[in-house]
Parts: C-alpha cells; structure tokens; sequence
C-alpha cells in the first residue's frame, strides 16, 4: 500500500479536508460543514470521524497514513498550542496532542492557514526556487503567510504575518477589530474599501456608478473603477496605497523573493497588482525596488495543498 | 592541536580581528587600519596578511582553522557575494572565493556587519532559547540585523534588516543618503536626532541647555534629557516614538522573540529602552504586546563573536 497524508483547513463555515499521495498528489478533496455551536466543541470530532470514514472508505491502514496537517484561523506555536481563534470559538489548547488521540496516534502538525496557503502556494506556485515568501491574503480582512527559507514563520506568539494590523494612519477614528485605530485591514481589505466607498459618497456630490447601487460590495468598486468611474478608481489606489506602502516595511524587514496577492479582493486580477507595485516600487528601499509580484494560483484549494507540505 | 576560528569585522576605520578555540573561546583580540585607499582593494589582502601572520605566531597549519567568519558594512548574499559597500570603494563580487584563495583554501563565510552583530548578541546574550532575533543598532545611521530559527536572514538582495529605510514620514523634505525621504534612519539616528535638534532650536525661542553647546552631539542631547531639559526631552522622546512604531511594524511580520537594542545611542542605557517600548506597545497589535527588549551587551565585540558563529 503507498503511503498518504491529510491537508485539513479549518474555516469559519467548512473545513476543507484532502487525500494525498505520498508524493503530494491529490488523490480526491471534499468539505464538511464547521459545526460552531458550543464554543466549536465538535470540529475536532467532526474531523477525526471524516479522516476516520475516509480511510475505511479507501481501505487504508493507520501505518499508512504519513500525517495529518492542518490549518486553523488563528495562532499556532511551533508545539502545537493553537488559539484563541475567535470565530471557532476556541481558547488555548494543544491541538496537535488532541486531535493525534482522537486518530489514534496519527500524527497531526497544525499551523495558522494563511501561514499554510502561504505554503500552498510555495511548493504549488511553480517556482521552488523560491524560499522567502509572503502571501497576503485580501479578504475580509488583510491576512499575511511569512515562509522563510522554505519553513513557515509562526514567530513567538504565532503571530508572525499579521500584516493586517500594521499601523498606517495617526488619524484613523474608527476602531479595528484588534482594538487599534488605523491598521491596514482597515483600508486594504474588503470591508475596508466598502466603509470607505460609503464614507466618500456621503462627504461628495460627484457623480458615480456606485450610487445606482443598493448594497456595495469591494466586486463592485473594482468593477466600477474598471469601467473608468472616479470615485472608484481613487478607492482602488488608496486601497494599492495603503498595502504597497506596507509591504515596503515588510521588504525593509525581511527583503522576501516574491510578494503573492491571494484572497478573494485579489480576483480583480493584474490592475490590482499594477497598482500595489506601483506604489510600492514608489515607496520601497531602492534594492528591494525589483521583488516579483504574482496572483496567487490555488485559490480555495491553497490550505490543503500547503498544510500536507507540514510533513516535509 | 585544537582547532581554531577567526572571526573578523569590517568597519570603515578599523578592521577588529579575533582567534577562538573550536569552542567559541575568545583567545586573543586584535585590531588593523581599514585603508580605504584605490577603493578598499588592500583590504582583503591586509586581512589574509594579519590571519596569516597570527597562524604563524600561534605555530597553527591551515588543517587545524575551521575557517574564517566575515562581517562587512553592506549587502551580503548566502552565496558570499557582497557589495556595493559604499564606504569601503567596493562594488559587487564573491568575498568567500576570493579571500579563501588568498587563505589557500581555508573555508571563509561571509555576512552583513549588522547581522553578524545579531548572532553574536543571539549567542552571547546568554539566552539561547532565543531564535528569533531582531537587534537594533542605533549610530550614524539605523541598522538591523534579523535571526530566524537561529540563522542570519539575508534575503533577496542582502537587505534583510534594512530597517533604517522604513518610511516613517510622508512629509519629510530632507533627503535620506538612500534617496527616499522620511526614512526612520533620518529621525532614530545620532546624525538624525542631532539634526531635528538644530531645527527646533532655531524654529523656537524657549530657553534649553543644548543652547550653551557649540557643536551638539546626540550624547548631549541625552545627557540634557536626564537634566530635564525640556527641549531634549521633546527630541529623545520623539526618536523613541518613531523607533517603537517602527517596530511595531517589524513585531507584525515576524513577530520576533526579542528587540535587543545596540549602537552608540543605546549607551544612554535604560532610559531610552523604556521611552521605546512605551511606544510600541502603545501601537502595536494586542498578541505582540509582551515582546523582550534588552540592551546589547557585547558592544564593539558582536561582531567578531558573531562571525564565528556562521561556522555553527
């Protein structure tokens, strides 16, 4: 019997579980709903039970199974501990430890998931060549993978890659989810360009597209800024901005050999990425000037890819 | 024989040279001229020469030196190629090939003087638990020096640790030595505090120690703060601010385990170290809040005790 290993992602409405070959093939990819009532109490359950059928299912013996590695929405040590991660519901706990016991001693390697997306996309992206990266992932909110030398960097709290909350305005008086004012989620992210858009259109006259809309999501902005409007356009920059100007901080800190723009805002595709390189180039020490930019390729599959890639 | 390592730092006016047991034991210390003269191309056969020399000396064959380990003012890549180093009249070209052949084939590596400086303070700090380092040297300019699990990150370009050209202004109209204006380098430095300091003096007519000075050194600025000197006070604290922002930056990308701060301005000691901290915790995100910071300890020796250790 060849050999295989589990890539598990937790998210806050399914959990993404593949089958892979010992040589990272994927061998089939399904989900399973995230149970979050009681405090998350069951998704470790839920997990172990698929993992459990799954081998039964394909007739495989717990010696051949290599490991199981996961990613969960929250921090995670080197040693396993992981949480609190808010939106499962979670305190602090030794994941690693826990979840090898309901698999009766499989082995199980967990990290945070844009830590391991970042992974994802390292080994997947096509250029192995490559060791130091950073994936940021443009969604809800800004969340950040730091790969170094070709191993995740979880950093002492596990908070490494946190580039959300990097602080890029004196002025700001909304508050973040963090309890800070002036982070980067708060203008890079989804969210962030739609409270902006709602902030703009109250304070001007000028004409847009975006008025003819009821509810504006970021889709909206970047497909109105596409169809030249103003308004939507100056979102856009200002969201490239913010972010081209972060990752400068971050190339002065760690000068990384790719920067990759994931999640679901980067969709928007190349405009997106001009714009952030522009701004960054702009901004950024003069050696650094020349670090590749590039869309990330695994889109909701990155988890999995990168959280077998905990077993190398 | 016991075997021994050199472990040599460049600076711009003196190159330090030290021998250690294979055990890392300082045998002797020693000193030579840094002649910058036709570009700096004596410097490496001044060095060689002076290896030499003490192998000589000590009656040490080239099979009994582990090897030369090199800090050098500047860029450095994991490959051994160097430069530009500006203040050295060097360009660009491989330093481990090239001063192995003048060593007939005893193995050299080589790194930038800032990161060496770090594995040094990593190693003889005294708290080897620590893998994740950032140290901050504060002198003519701001520079950095990142460990990673234990190793020197370079980076793509050797820039890694370049923290003096994070922009911390948009509004800054003196131009940094890197080109870029509003580095932190302009405002965390002792050329950039002692700057700002002549600036205010001449922009406000409140009465101030510094006014008694002829030629203002950052250790006088210092110095008046602990008098009470309102005036320094208002700069010490504002170099403070923008080093703990900084640093908050840092703190979210790689979430290190200490911030050991060095250079000629940390010899105000403590004082400074508080007024740091202050700021970052005041800005930075909630898990990142309890980082160590601590005063370097081993002063102009880092950098030969680290340069040892690129041979662990």
């Amino acid at each position: 019997m060849n050999k295989i290993i589990f890539g598990i992602d937790v998210g806050g409405t399914t959990v993404k579980l593949g089958v892979f070959s010992e040589n990272f093939e994927l061998i089939e990819k399904w989900e399973i709903k995230t149970r979050l009532v009681d405090n998350g109490v069951y998704i470790l359950d839920d997990i172990s039970l698929a993992i459990n059928s799954k081998m039964e299912e394909l007739l495989i013996d717990k010696k051949d199974v290599i490991g199981v590695g996961i990613g969960i929405p929250g921090p995670a040590l080197d040693d396993g501990t992981v949480g609190p991660c808010d939106n499962l519901g979670w305190g602090v706990f030794n994941l690693q430890d826990k979840l090898s016991v309901l698999l009766n001693g499989i082995k199980v390697k967990v990290s945070n998931d844009a830590n391991i997306a970042a992974l994802g996309e390292m080994w997947n992206g096509g250029n192995t060549y490559e060791k130091n990266i950073v994936l940021v992932t443009l969604g809800t909110g800004v969340g950040g993978g730091i790969i170094i030398d070709g191993k995740i960097l979880n950093g002492r709290t596990g908070s490494a890659g946190e580039i959300g909350h990097i602080k890029m305005s004196e002025t700001e008086t909304r508050q973040c989810t963090c309890g800070k004012y002036g982070c980067l989620e708060q203008y890079a992210s989804a969210t962030g360009i739609v409270m902006r858009c709602e902030d703009v259109l109250k304070s001007d006259n000028r004409l847009s597209l975006l008025r003819n809309l009821n509810k504006i999501t970021a889709k909206d902005i970047f497909a109105c800024a596409k169809k030249n409007d103003a308004i939507a356009i100056e979102l856009v920059e200002f969201l490239a901005e913010m972010l081209g100007k972060a990752l400068t901080y971050i190339a002065c800190t760690i000068d990384p050999d790719v920067f990759i723009i994931g999640g679901g805002v980067s969709n928007t595709g190349d405009m997106l990425i001009e714009l952030i390189k522009k701004h960054y180039v702009n901004n950024t020490f003069h050696d650094t000037k020349n670090v590749n930019f590039r869309l990330a390729k695994l889109g909701n599959d990155a988890g999995i890819f990168g959280a077998i890639k905990l077993f190398t």
